[in-house]
């Protein structure tokens, strides 16, 4: 049964507006990732993640971080590799589920370390739990699984102005 | 006129709560078409149409499918020609108008037959025409015109893990 | 504090409906930027700008427009180079400030000339400042700041039908 329906609007207007609420939120909860990694804000990428979220990356990297700290430690691990980093995220898709949600995402990721001659460049898919924290949402789990990965060294000729 | 300012929110709730409810359904249905195509999920793909559905696939390609049968069989032909097969929407853009409603997509696309040695990358347009479904939405019929299709053969560098 | 929690929606009804209201619309501005730029429809991209809007693009082009016919102007200008553009927003990201608001995408851009033997793909913040005009939102200032930029000489190998 699809909720959506013209008669629930008028019947349970409070339900809607909770579920279109709840289902805005967690979206915004990936593009804040996405906005916050690719402007290196930590103190942004911090406050996504429940204190006991796991992040996983995943084959041929098999990155598992738990707890805030692990995962901020691993955030700075990663982004030390790289002088120019960008994740795009498309294709949200929400299902609520009791007291929490699941979201899934298909990601393009590129990123370019001049000074190793070498590139990075990948699709993939973020599976999250999320589940609600005061009067938000965050992350309590993502796992990142990649569709295609091309690392080969490669010769940069992009300008970073 | 627009219809969003606060007068309207006060005067009018249930009308805008509606147009919400609608408006995010629709964005979702094609946020769940490009998940269902790069997970390879048939039944997800299936749920998103009408019975009377049609989709059609621009020149040079040229594809026409009507009717859900028809369209699950051209998708597994076209399923068949890749290893990898990615699909990302991008700025949805979606028009009500009475019991049925537009949607327009700046699409990409990416796919590779390493068996084949040959890659599919492209820029392109869908315009969608979608109507209520029961309590929800379905498409009625997805056009996907090309801006920009490069398939020449291409050397693979990339690793799938 | 976040204001999405449930007790809200059942205390504060309207004051959720209209934040709803004002950040889907407000990513729906930047969706039919995107739309009206890949699409080449002037009057759709006139109709998104604040009458005395600012468009300012970063180093190292440095281009920036001031009011609505400086605008149109200089999307005429742009628009001239490339035989194909086409722009991708990721990741929109809202904040509303009393009568105005923020937004901030991950942006992507590709564009050929074969005419000229030229390509151009970058990645970019753009950083808005909307505002309510009548009924709904436009935009007041838009920055395009560049992540990474390749405007390369290029062999062009893309068909475009």
């Amino acid at each position: 049964m699809n909720l959506h329906h013209p008669e629930e609007v008028l019947q349970h207007p409070e339900e809607v507006l909770q579920r279109l609420a709840d289902e805005q939120e967690i979206r915004a909860l990936g593009y804040r990732f996405a906005d916050a990694c690719n402007r290196g804000d930590r103190a942004a990428f911090a406050d996504l993640w429940s204190a006991d979220g796991a992040w996983a990356i995943g084959s041929p990297f098999n990155v598992h971080a738990r707890g805030l700290d692990d995962i901020m430690r691993t955030l700075e691990e990663l982004s030390a590799s790289w002088e120019f980093f960008v994740q795009m995220p498309h294709a949200p898709v929400v299902t609520l589920e009791g007291d929490g949600a699941r979201s899934t995402w298909t990601m393009a990721e590129h990123a370019v370390s001049a000074a190793e001659n070498r590139s990075y460049f990948n699709y993939a898919r973020y599976d999250d739990r999320v589940v609600r924290h005061g009067g938000g949402w965050r992350f309590l789990e993502r796992r990142y699984e990649y569709y295609y990965l091309d690392d080969e060294p490669l010769v940069v000729t992009g300008e970073r102005p």
